[in-house]
């Protein structure tokens, strides 16, 4: 949809607008207004390139985009008809909740293992532990490959699979000899489309999943799609998308929760939704009430994390672990209100 | 307390800025770090002047407030003992609901009128709607003073209290000649120091309460908090704090939902924090969903707009506001949710 | 422009659409697209009731705008034929410099006094000056009647014309009484209807101008002249547009600088664009760079606050006022570089 | 800085506190306000892990940082007695101007050679081309490996340095290999630790420099730091800052213009800003106004996307490369304000 600047384009205008369209196999339909004529463009209209060239016209104001930009994703996609089973949890039919320390402590590997007894009795059907570590600042502990090991320890000990964040190929390359179950993808490399291309990939034949995590910058819903379409296009459709916070951040927590963005997400693709409560605010007393907000927005499931001892941890997890009885009350009350939402409609 | 661009004052500096708090009834003290010095200022600091001397000084990085500037509203104010009850409901105790159409329509009263019964059956505690009208272009619809005659017959039927939107001193005066229960001001005149004088003074010795929403720029919880100051500083403490949503607003609602906002608000104030998700969301579609998430994050109530037959409304109505069945089954859901978190802790 | 959630619209549906759209003299068309229909409104579309109704039904998923909302100040309207001159500066053939005083201290007419000298030596065309402030707390300062007679008789000193801020109808009334010359409505009444159009309605028989502050929210440049146009409405067009910095501030500045948006503003309207650096960077030592940077992007003007003894005034003066030399200075360079981007255009 | 919930600490609560700081070499040092006390952090205070256990503390409000957390970056660093020389240009004496298209189009080299002449001819002093694209969509042009060949013929041919951004290891290697001047990160990796750490580290014994972009999460200046100080810390000081423009875009744009982030980020670091007013505004139209805001701020140069024939470009250069002649005209202009800021102050 072209929009002139002035309230029609002249006749050579016409002309040059309809030449640029026609190289990409589009057509040009005129639509006369009140005050100011517009301009369909009939046909695929999908071409980055196009776009460029006609927002590049001195007398367009504005070139909309009709279409999605995301094919495999998009919940006209073949794809949409898969029934997702992950953990064992049918996702949609049930919520999946994925908690664990946020950062996994080489150093003391019984820490991790009673955390994983732990938030499997609470109710959890997935272990997430962080390996290697994005950190803000270069001097922070960065993470260590021995951290997998404890991981995969406690995942043969309890039978919870693994979320694990990979940043590099090398990283990815361990992850997926260990048989990772899932493979996150931090916010911080939420656009990194080596990286996407990577995991898309290499996880393709295998069983993995990924997590996607939204940008921070406020990625809006077809960016974020679009994103995901990387690794679907590589071959995987096994995704996960999931908010986690944006910036600039609410005065007070660490992020600005976006949970709200669920329903959004909902409408455009089939992708299952988890949103992370605990990076969105920041703090361990505001979890719950995130995490109650997720699934109020339609989150298919949650991402929380959780140590026995969150003081004893080396990352996120002395300000933002919930303890395993905090854990256990919120997925407790979380599964009620996905009963109460999913309630038959006789209504 | 002052932090310095340099890694300490020089004494000659370090007398300047003492000679300045000195004038506001304070004292300097010195805090020897590491690397760098800091001078924390002792006594009463909430001297805006005395800030804007200090941020003023070429060698001064920075100056943190410590206290907060409400004193008031303060969590720690007299004021928190207050047993807050409005339309009958005790507030804290079981969650309010304000619900009505988006703008009263002055030609066609038995809609508003049977809309009032019908939030009544839906389980909502007071009515609102719209008699004057904020609207971005003034060439719509403004409002008409002979919808209040509709609202105030509305009230005699159903016995629900009135909460009204005014947005000047005249509006003001007719609302208070009307014995309007709830006074509104709205997001654009949030920071309308004027107006919230003289809806603070005036409605004073009545028995009326204010609902007072959030700036849309993203107000944060101290300037909210100092916004509402003004009014209870006029002498009405009557105060509901309603989020409604901020600007930049997601795509694909009309604003950016901010129910996340209400935990850090209740951490400073005793005001009750009553969500608007109609506003937030701008959409019917979205507000269920959004009311639940208000719910989960702790807030006292919720605005919700409604309205019989929502195509037949002049204002917002035919996009955001719920119809009966809807409102009836979204008030239902909260009062669960509400009854899921204050469940007596045993655990 | 009408863009339908499945790919297009049953015939029902398109005749429900048809429906709505001729209640207000307008009509559909259809256009056929590769994967997509969409269906352009034919006709005057600015009616906000239907967009609101055509929002609100179920099968669609986005209503666009085509046209603009204000009719007086965008650029195709007649009024951009005027040729504008404000104390004696011809707009866009020079820059316009107003400065004076955050505040007026009642208690200290000299500093005011000399203040206006300094500032018109300096180079500057108007004075400003607060005689009412608003302040985020209660208790700080609000401004006293009495400041204006000190700006009058600065005025009659220098020949200077004034631009003061006025808050609710009283203030206006003494402003116009005074034949104060630029009556200013400030950010946080950007969108306070009531007040602009009673600026716009008792100032259209004088000979006054209206200076309006872009709303802190970050509104769009759409929004900004929506309420510029209440101005015109009601009968007065000699309005000036002030971005002045939005939120979320940027971390080390009191606000979000906004002078970028000018280019934008000037290519739909045809009002004069004023600049302020002043609030946008909050810090003294900021507003050089800023100032030019305003002019850089095609502002018309600045107003800048100035005090020839910034430490001694009661409002922003000690941190955000320049002192005559830096005025002078600014104003100088400032020119300069208007000369430099207005040059003869021989290439 | 620890700011308690309460007005102070009970004697256990500050027996905690004091424990954990003590485990960092750090001491607390009480200090007594009028309505609350505060407790400095007095030692080494840039121990992430230390600060996230203070703030999960329960009855703690806040902790603040005083000292900044980039060590090499700091103004006070040694590294900022560097003098520092690139594309022979005198860094802080005169403006750098690095200039090219978006995107080299491997199948039409002499487009590339064309517009490496007339960039050099306008007045750059490096040249920029994208070999390989982050794009949004999967299936936009990727880039391609042979495009650096057109670019190292250019180089020979003009004499002008390279700026090529990578996104990978695989990249990187390739571009060192070539002996690329000057490795860009674009702003989807500006927290992409990983590739941080590789460019940092494997460029450090070259003499490559890095040109980073700002995150368009809105990084503060602080968090931009902290990932220049990735590459430092890997050995290569050689850095450029590139602010480029921020989300939520301004409506209008292709971002949020944000070159006044020039002197907040100039006041803490010694490391050239360059800015990137392409990006920025996302239009020809915009760019020359934008570079000189950029110049205003002081910004020690820009990178401009130019193409000799912008509607054949395949990038983003359709829309928003400037031609030659409005090349050569912005780069005088430029100068020109330059030399205007930094006349001799004899005032």
């Amino acid at each position: 949809m072209i929009i002139p600047k002035e309230s029609r384009l002249s006749p050579e205008q016409l002309r040059e607008v309809t030449g640029i369209v026609e190289e990409f196999g589009c057509r040009i339909q005129e639509i006369v207004g009140a005050h100011r004529n517009i301009y369909a463009i009939l046909g695929d209209e999908r071409h980055e390139l196009m776009f460029n060239r006609l927002i590049g016209l001195s007398y367009v104001a504005r070139v909309d985009h009709i279409e999605s930009s995301y094919r495999l994703l998009d919940k006209s996609s073949e794809l949409a008809n898969q029934r997702l089973v992950l953990g064992g949890v049918p996702i949609g039919e049930e919520p999946l909740f994925i908690a664990g320390p946020c950062t996994v402590n080489p150093q003391n590997p019984q820490l991790t293992l009673e955390t994983a007894d732990a938030v499997k009795s609470a109710g959890a059907q997935l272990l997430r532990g962080g390996v290697w570590k994005p950190r803000t600042m270069p001097y922070s502990y960065q993470g260590d490959h021995n951290a997998l090991e404890i991981l995969i320890e406690a995942r043969e000990k309890t039978g919870l699979p693994l979320v694990v964040e990979v940043m590099d190929e090398e990283q990815l390359k361990i992850a997926l000899e260990a048989e990772v179950d899932v493979l996150q993808i931090g916010t911080r490399n939420a656009l990194n489309y080596s990286l996407l291309k990577a995991v898309g990939r290499l996880s393709a034949p295998t069983r993995s999943w990924i997590l996607l995590k939204r940008g921070r910058h406020m990625a809006d819903p077809d960016e974020f799609l679009s994103a995901a379409e990387y690794l679907a296009a590589e071959g995987n459709p096994r995704i996960l998308l999931c908010p986690r916070g944006t910036m600039p951040k609410l005065d007070g927590y660490r992020n600005h929760p976006d949970e709200s963005i669920t329903p959004l997400l909902k409408e455009r693709t089939w992708a299952p939704v988890v949103c992370d409560p605990s990076h969105s605010t920041g703090h361990a007393s505001y979890v719950p009430a995130a995490s109650l907000a997720a699934i109020a927005y339609g989150a298919d499931g949650l991402g929380i994390e959780a140590n026995v001892e969150p003081r004893k941890g080396i990352g996120d997890d002395p300000k933002q672990a919930l303890d395993p009885a905090a854990l256990e009350k919120t997925i407790r009350q979380c599964r009620a209100l996905w009963n109460l939402i999913h309630e038959p409609t006789q209504d």
